[in-house]
């Protein structure tokens, strides 16, 4: 009789952007012709930069040619491309990483969730409290996480809260963990780290044997010039910590899929008979054994990122985004809310007034503004109190959004 | 302390093509001056098929203007082309399966590796021996599989003889087990399974309440008419069997990724308290959390392939492939050799002369030969004492790799 994977079952029923999904088409049939604005989630709505595009239509016709054609590629990514990554991602910051160390898949969501895999069940797993959900849920698929409670809190995680009591930077783990999920530029939060702080997590690791898993998909949006793009700025990090990038938020790849992670060769976990175990060496046999690479096509526009033009292109849209941030955090701050993030993140993380949750706030922007956000208390227990507006809509949207909050809110 | 998962150190050193590509690369640095056949991996070489390349332009062009420009699409594939996998793969051959039973995904080889993190750890796995490693690995990998014996042979998996003895034909279990793996046409055999021998799998599992987990990658080249396409083709397949297929070795996207997977809403997995539990659904709950969709312009151009003038296309291709693999087959069975395979499917699989184990026949090819296939052992214990190669080379490498065997083969 086949078992099911029972840990699926500790799930909480419906994931986050189902339950707005739902909420979104319940207000679409009562209000037909109301017109909705989505600053919800985080997808990026500017049109692939010209140099990916003239990529992707150089790579097709290599495609449609016997002397040019490509099979199976490298499973952790063409060298084409993992050079660019370490000269420009790195090197060019003065940081060491070897194409070599730089995994292509299709996506930070795939990475940051498969890459529990490689470790043992029994390693205590801390995350940033509010973060994104994919987190949580893949170790709970793998039976990390133990229970829910009513609040959907699990009893084996070990959630870390920032908040803005303690200026979202949260205060290292009072219990030994293993695992450390840090997101910086911070989604939902839209906080940064410090090189100080940064620093803190990593003497922490090396203190205690943990890996930190450093998902800097939102470093281009940093703006503050003291703020590291990547954890391996930090002394010491090699040994510690695995980073994951996206090209998902930089060239407007969420549709198009293309992501690296970095798992540093001196970085070692430990088997159940103490020895070390290179981290490396398991996320390739995981990659070679249960991926296959990411397209050739979708590989070589990637590449185009990183020439002149790409890295013109790529930073006016990141621009763009962060003018909508800007735009945003100014009108509702004229409006009497209290709002953090939008400066180094295309996030804004609205405080909801006194007496309202996030949900209940959730639900006065889509039912008197008419636009879709995210409610806080969807990223975890500390995210209530809180809901989070992206920077990716149009100008025209975003202006607009920000003119009916204003002259439509009932707060 | 961050512990490593420990069944990955169950796994057999070395990946069989690593260490293909050792001894490739050992020849030729001993002999600089030979040019080698590779009839080794099951990689396409021909191109793209001219639609598939037009609609990878078109695609670029969509996502390089604002209004139609693609974000995040579904995570299983959108309507436009699991619709075309519905009607067409299964709705033509009077099969029923819906749109939202087909989840795309970027590749055969994921989805056959990531499926058994749906199951129980206690799940008992069957495979058809010799078969696809990395159906092994991925169990060994998440637990189920023990701990191998000095040729590479679990001690918690059921292995499924498919030799000559048998006709290529293995036998039902015989204790019961949770999880089958059948592969047909079968890779590396060449083997088809008619539908009286599907139809008892098919039994077995009902009776057992197993799962059936069959990967079709290869039913594009069945030829003979009397074998089915699909396990769903057998009444009561939809509560048994998942269906693995893909784009790969029917339309060249070995290095373009594009696959799907078939899980029918009947079908369903027990909980620890023997509730039934949709399988349907948790693959969706995995594929969600786990995966972020294909890259919209790879979904376009696997659309292509079901255009007229893709589906001529394609089938060029296939009789292509199959022709190279008549002429293997003949030229080997000229020479002496005892050959399977290469009727219904494009491996062709031979039988090592008396005395010669797999490894050796594979050495034997390529220091005298100079052509590089790869030994049966490579594929499980019964897949000593055979080797195969492949009918994926262009047509002058396998007339001209035939001609070597014939010439220079010294058996």
């Amino acid at each position: 009789m086949a078992r099911v994977n029972d840990h699926y079952l500790e799930l909480k029923a419906n994931y986050l952007f189902s339950d707005i999904a739902k909420r979104v088409a319940a207000f679409g049939e009562a209000n037909p012709g109301a017109k909705l604005i989505r600053l919800g989630i985080g997808d990026v709505t500017r049109p692939l930069p010209p140099s990916v595009v003239n990529a992707l239509h150089d790579a097709a016709d290599e495609m449609a040619r016997f002397d040019s054609f490509k099979g199976y590629g490298p499973e952790t990514g063409y060298t084409f491309l993992t050079e660019l990554v370490a000269a420009h991602d790195y090197g060019a910051r003065g940081v060491t990483v070897a194409p070599d160390e730089v995994f292509v898949s299709d996506g930070a969501k795939c990475d940051t969730t498969n890459i529990q895999e490689i470790f043992g069940d029994s390693c205590v797993v801390a995350l940033v409290d509010p973060v994104y959900p994919a987190y949580v849920d893949s170790n709970v698929m793998a039976g990390r996480a133990g229970r829910a409670d009513g609040a959907g809190r699990y009893d084996r995680l070990v959630y870390l809260p920032a908040t803005a009591d303690n200026g979202f930077r949260p205060a290292l783990p009072t219990r030994p963990v293993d695992l450390i999920y840090l997101c910086y530029p911070n989604n939902p939060t839209g906080a940064v780290l410090g090189r100080d702080a940064l620093r803190e997590w990593v003497e922490y690791a090396r203190r205690h044997q943990a890996v930190i898993l450093y998902d800097a998909a939102y470093e281009a949006y940093i703006r503050d010039p003291d703020v590291p793009h990547s954890i391996y700025e930090i002394d010491g990090a090699r040994e510690v910590a695995i980073e994951f990038r996206s090209f998902s938020k930089t060239a407007g790849f969420t549709g198009t899929r293309c992501a690296f992670t970095v798992v540093p060769k001196e970085l070692q976990g430990r088997s159940a008979t103490g020895e070390p175990v290179s981290l490396h060496a398991l996320w390739f046999r995981r990659q070679s054994t249960k991926f296959n690479g990411v397209s050739y096509v979708i590989q070589k526009a990637a590449a185009a990122v990183y020439t002149p033009d790409g890295q013109k292109e790529v930073r006016e849209a990141i621009e763009f985004y962060m003018e909508n941030a800007r735009i945003i955090r100014e009108g509702l701050v004229a409006v009497g809310l209290t709002v953090y993030g939008a400066r180094n993140a295309p996030y804004i993380w609205v405080k909801t007034p006194p007496g309202l949750g996030s949900w209940q706030l959730f639900d006065k922007l889509l039912n008197e503004a008419h636009v879709v956000s995210t409610p806080g208390a969807g990223f975890g227990p500390s995210g209530e109190g809180y809901l989070r507006l992206t920077a990716f809509g149009s100008r025209e949207q975003t202006v607009d959004a920000v003119e009916r909050i204003r002259t439509r809110l009932r707060l």
